[in-house]
């Protein structure tokens, strides 16, 4: 038994015992992929277990979330500080072995998958942030980044759209270090392919402007040298189809049910005797410990070789190395806070230009920042003027062209942000951003520091009508836990929403931005202070007398509570108005801040959003409103309609006059 | 100039002066496509604009909707009841010619298009309705359901997932009447789609195993010939790469101005001179409204014919005239509901299984029910037993392998209910609702009875961790207006849902269902009255003494507040249990309702749901609590987690006894 088949032989017999043990678990992939990743992690990649964060390690995403166990076998045998124990407790609470492979709980998991298609998304962002980074930082004699991007997906991402369009650009970019071998066993969770996927994905691929290779999966021998060529490829991605047999050499071996149930003791026993295996459990053969041995010797001097020339390079260049520090750490420059915070903001301005314009004073000063749109650019106003496009041979570029591929984008931007050294930015109109929503939630789960610019964030965008007009995507966005989402009211706060975006670096942030101009607000008390607390007074009730009303709202609609409350003011009733331009933090906020904000017991609140209110009733007592949308929209001229669904200035003031006369 | 071309250029002046007059619009598209719809409306297509509901039409779907003026001006020569008045008013608010087609608003608009890549997907679906109701319908000498779906699709379609996995599907199954014309300009907003778009679409499409014909798209004759051939096409369904330019016979031909904003007076002008129109706005050439008025007579003829047809069809199958009449009107046999509400629940039971029965029992008195899963069909119970796969040739089948393309799915469901004659059912895991949420949305704008079934619906899925395991996605899908969500308790909650999905014809119906067998509950006072009113006491407070705290609950944690709720009880507390399958249904009874359910000022309220608690706050007064998950979950056995999370029995009663001693 060669040295690799013994290693593939191990993975199986780890991933059977363990899904066994757990009685829950997906034993196909692994006995199915067992070469593949016996290949891979014995022969292909470049990495180094005793240091899982060097920055030109190969990366591998096993896409195929579900076959989790292959990845921990492997990361165990490798040297990944996943020791026997937590093979032992794979999918208990706590372990390091959960179900889906999760980014930031296993060392050596490059990102949480499971949603098939995301990690094949991720890896096209990883494979592109590599380009971009190879050409910012390499020198004659420093190829300091030069690493491959390695894929395991099944037929299930083969699927999924989110892939389809990552698999698009990656061809249209030409990412000649992204490698992706699909898993071709052909069966899914209903049964055999033939049910309902017989397109070509070679063909298919081949479209995209991939190089295609096919193999046998569980001939190491082919395996190897199809990605020996693949490395060699260096002008497009390649595509491996591997055939394969799911299971293989269990007695469950190609059907269906081996798929995601544990095998059954009597098959691990059939499958340990087929491939000549004691039947103890979690048992590794000492020549293949002794052989990752060897393996962990080598791939440290690799790794130290490669700190020798980082450091020579870093004494020749200590201006990239500054650069480079500060990309990996998403370090901010003095004085950009300053800078954001001194933009004037005293003429009309849509949130999405007050947007643009902080961008250029971002991208100016923190040139790691890179992004894009899915081809609504002029329209979200994300542009970096004066930087080129990315495009193949062009990685000196900094706007990504994401084409009109908003899931494919979410999912780029997080594996550029989990590959590092970039800090990347994606912008859609906020009602697409349910097109990229399980990307988004990807980047709140693992912890991303995205940012998410969400332009024509209400039925103010008008003409375009209910299709285009969001109504219930601000609240859901808010919904997801770690995504911090911001709605600006003015230039002003657009700026320093951006602060806080660039600020925050243990999650996403998405900032909802107007499409129309937004009257500026002279007098309004927006300091960095108050605004960091997510909601404030930003204009307080006139004279002495005790406020009556407090009107609290977001983006678009503090513009009109304002008007609102002039209004009510010139008719003798105090009037505050409260901007919440992050609801999530100014819920974080002590009580009595918030008491404090809101109004005491003597005054009515309403609360005004150009959205679905459901979420605004924690900040509402009995007696309180909401003035919301809970309709969809229409198309006509933007501020008909908001006055046609009663929010705008009449419809506010209107419930306005309710509440008080109420009282 | 030969008629067509006419027609052609009839369509680019109107459609230049109403984006002109509406000063918003997108008059690329109408222009660059002008020759392609001339061929359509002008020769091809078999409808009757006196009848636009007649079931055997061809239908037509702009995928790319932005293009929306091309529709409407081809619709008002046609004749359907869009008059000129309409066009002048085009964008403007409650004119039937809205910025984006609009289902409902517009005769002989089919679907709502605008977010790319749906309107592709809803042509599969009408396609695929069309193959399973030629199939039943069908018989010798009565071709009662023989049409055609067309679709003009655009750059922006092309590269959308959803379009890719729906297109991938259609391949799969052969549907051979379906006809996508590509209006490949290569233009989009950033510019030309070089930038991001170079794969070969031909290709890809031929990969899905589509016929593929390029064609001239200025060239009608050529336009005429490929339709020709497509529909002869029987084996697989055909797309036509029209190679056109944006903006034809504008100054701004070519360019990617041209997209989304008026051309501009002097465009205008410079347009009708180089097409030798007049420079008056809104002409029509006296020979094109000829022209059309003698196709209104062909076209009255055949539907005519056709309805001959079909009544002899009726004579000759009165069971099967029957049939028809059922599918197409959605009518439910009676004892239906007596038979679900009749299902035994007093057994330990998931409510995916108790789905499941419901399902057969429906299934077997409904046979116009089609629907699948999106490859989880035996996780989402959602299988029609005995029934056959749908398959090229095998129509007579129910269950739908929509494969793991949920985004496709949930265009394709829409397509089917847009149809009509079917009703589709769709299922997948609530986390991946998220995949498919921009199709629920479309369901819910165009008030199509779709019914979702969304299982594992909470952290009790257990084992395979944070990525399955849905947290926002109850909550959100909420939002969605005019979606319906339930989350039943019981199995017998379960069949109630169902039969109110299955009742309710203008918006689509979610159903949330638990992995995890859930207990039963002895003495629950389940009813269909109660039921129908969204939330009900289940089990009132023992005794005669005042209720101390109502438990709040909807579906795994109902059983979870009864457990908790004999617990105090034993230590002396009265505590009433409420279920909520329908918080939507909920908020829309009286107050008087929902006060007496919900419990007087002398009980707090304890609100439990394993899921985002955002929206649970607008039934909650001061002092009351909502035990809601505003994290995401874990890996590890679901009771596990569910406790560790603090919604198990545990932590609920622990939650109980706390706001029991505060007061």
């Amino acid at each position: 038994m060669s040295i690799l088949t013994a290693v593939a032989h191990t993975v199986r017999a780890l991933a059977a015992d363990a899904v066994e043990q757990a009685r829950s678990g997906h034993p196909g992939l692994p006995l199915g992929c067992a070469e593949i990743g016996a290949v891979l992690f014995g022969q292909v990649l470049r990495h180094d277990p005793s240091s899982p964060r060097w920055p030109n390690r190969d990366r591998f995403i096993l896409s195929a979330g579900h076959g989790s166990m292959l990845l921990y076998a492997l990361l165990h045998l490798s040297g990944y500080d996943v020791p026997m124990e937590e093979l032992r407790r794979f999918r208990q609470l706590g372990s390091r072995t959960p179900g889906h492979p999760e980014y930031g709980v296993t060392p050596g998991v490059e990102t949480t998958t499971g949603p098939l298609g995301q990690g094949l998304g991720n890896a096209v962002g990883m494979a592109l942030a590599e380009a971009l980074l190879a050409q910012r930082f390499n020198r004659p004699g420093y190829p300091i980044v030069d690493h491959h991007t390695f894929v395991l997906a099944s037929d299930g991402d083969m699927m999924e759209g989110v892939a389809a369009e990552a698999a698009s650009l990656a061809g249209h970019l030409r990412l000649g270090k992204l490698i992706v071998i699909y898993d071709a066993n052909r069966i899914s969770i209903d049964g055999s392919t033939d049910l309902t996927f017989t397109e070509s994905v070679a063909d298919r691929f081949r479209a995209y402007g991939w190089a295609v290779e096919t193999v046998d999966g569980h001939d190491a021998q082919a395996v190897a040298a199809s990605l020996s060529r693949a490395r060699n490829t260096q002008d497009r991605p390649t595509l491996i189809v591997a055939h394969t047999r799911i299971a293989r050499h269990s007695p469950k071996e190609g059907s269906a049910e081996s798929h995601g149930a544990p095998l059954g003791e009597e098959a691990v026993r059939a499958l340990k005797e087929a491939i000549g295996f004691p039947p103890q459990p979690f048992y590794v053969p000492p020549e293949v410990a002794a052989y990752f041995a060897g393996k962990r010797r080598a791939w440290q001097r690799a790794r130290r070789e490669w700190e020798e020339m980082f450091a020579a390079w870093s004494q020749e260049y200590p201006d990239l190395r500054r650069q480079w520090d500060e990309a990996h750490e998403l370090l901010l420059p003095n004085g950009l806070e300053q800078e954001l915070a001194e933009l004037d903001a005293d003429k009309p301005m849509a949130t999405r230009q007050a947007s643009g314009r902080a961008l250029q004073v971002v991208a100016a000063r923190v040139p790691y920042l890179v992004g894009g749109s899915a081809d609504l650019t002029p329209s979200n106003n994300s542009d970096i003027k004066g930087a080129r496009a990315v495009a193949a041979g062009q990685w000196d570029g900094r706007n990504i062209h994401f084409g009109v591929r908003e899931h494919g984008m979410g999912a780029i931007a997080n594996g550029m942000a989990l590959h590092g050294g970039v800090r990347p930015y994606a912008a859609t109109f906020l009602v697409f951003s349910d097109y990229m929503r399980p990307a988004v939630r990807m980047s709140a789960l693992m912890k991303l520091p995205v940012i998410y610019l969400f332009t024509h964030d209400s039925v103010y965008l008008g003409e375009d009508g209910p299709t285009h007009q969001p109504i219930e995507q601000l609240e859901s966005l808010r919904l997801i836990p770690n995504l911090r989402v911001y709605r600006p009211a003015t230039a002003k706060e657009t700026a320093l929403a951006w602060w806080h975006a660039l600020r925050r670096l243990d999650g996403p942030t998405a900032l909802a931005l107007s499409r129309q101009k937004l009257p500026p607000l002279p007098g309004a008390a927006t300091d960095e202070a108050s605004f960091a607390r997510g909601g404030y007074v930003i204009r307080p009730e006139s004279g002495g007398a005790a406020v009556r009303l407090v009107l609290v709202a977001t983006g678009s609609e503090v513009a009109t509570a304002w008007t609102v409350a002039e209004r009510l003011e010139e008719q003798g009733y105090p009037v505050r108005v409260v901007s919440v331009p992050c609801r999530e933090v100014f819920l974080e906020q002590p009580e009595s801040y918030r008491d404090a904000v809101l109004g005491g017991d003597g005054a009515r609140r309403l609360i005004v959003e150009a959205g679905a209110g459901a979420g605004w009733y924690r900040l509402a007592r009995p007696g309180d409103r909401v003035v919301s949308l809970e309709r969809f929209g229409e198309s006509g001229p933007g501020s008909q309609v908001a006055e046609k669904l009663g929010i705008g200035i009449e419809g506010v003031l209107a419930a306005a006059k309710a509440l008080l006369a109420a009282k």
